[in-house]
């Protein structure tokens, strides 16, 4: 775990909350991706090393759907870098953590991210993400 | 907004969760510090640039015991670091946003900090945070 890689907020208006982001991070965001398979729209600002992701749903399937239904707006994972991801998984497990997908999945902004299960983090849903070489 | 100074994670028993997020982050944490005007023990732990700061409640009228009571355990507040927090809370307040304390006062870490109310900020409790000179 090299460091927070990004905290990621889950929005119900991606373009509102640019502009509340952009406010309070007195920067603008540098990036907006889709990621299909999630159903998500993504917004990406950087704060200094970290970055901060914005997460609006664009179905009502979406994991971000579900938890705003459940918990409203507000702080939905944490990322942390990691240089091998496959490793990491494997020594998490070892240690008792449950991870949700124990192989990696492609995430946004050119990651490979694994999830840990909040209920074995404190309630905390954190994320493994890994730079993708390619 | 330097970068994320930490994150701050409500925590029910500080001794089991210190385990936990040694076993999580793969390093031991570097300070116990108790913050009598907050209700709160708190649990800091190093990755990379950033930390994390476990807190548990001393007393059930802390804001950390009503956390939990209404949410359970889990993401508390996210910190960001500043050069010069009242300017911060001057920029802030000009943008809309409610700081909940507008005279910074003394946190955890050697810290001089104010936060934003969730309500102002997509439901993120935001904490603004200055190393304190002394």
């Amino acid at each position: 775990m090299n460091k927070i890689e990004h905290i990621g907020i889950a929005v119900k208006n991606l373009e509102a909350s640019n502009t509340l982001f952009e406010k309070l991070l007195g920067v603008s965001n540098y990036k907006i991706e889709e990621v299909l398979s999630e159903g998500v729209k993504t917004s990406f600002f950087k704060s200094g090393p970290n970055k901060i992701e914005l997460l609006e749903a664009t179905h009502e399937d979406s994991p971000i759907a579900k938890f705003i239904k459940k918990k409203g707006e507000g702080v939905h994972h944490i990322a942390f870098a990691v240089d091998d991801i496959v490793a990491e998984i494997e020594r998490l497990k070892g240690e008792g953590f449950v991870v949700l997908n124990e192989t990696p999945k492609k995430g946004a902004d050119n990651k490979l991210v694994a999830f840990i299960h909040p209920k074995t983090a404190n309630g905390v849903l954190v994320e493994l993400c890994q730079e993708r070489k390619e």
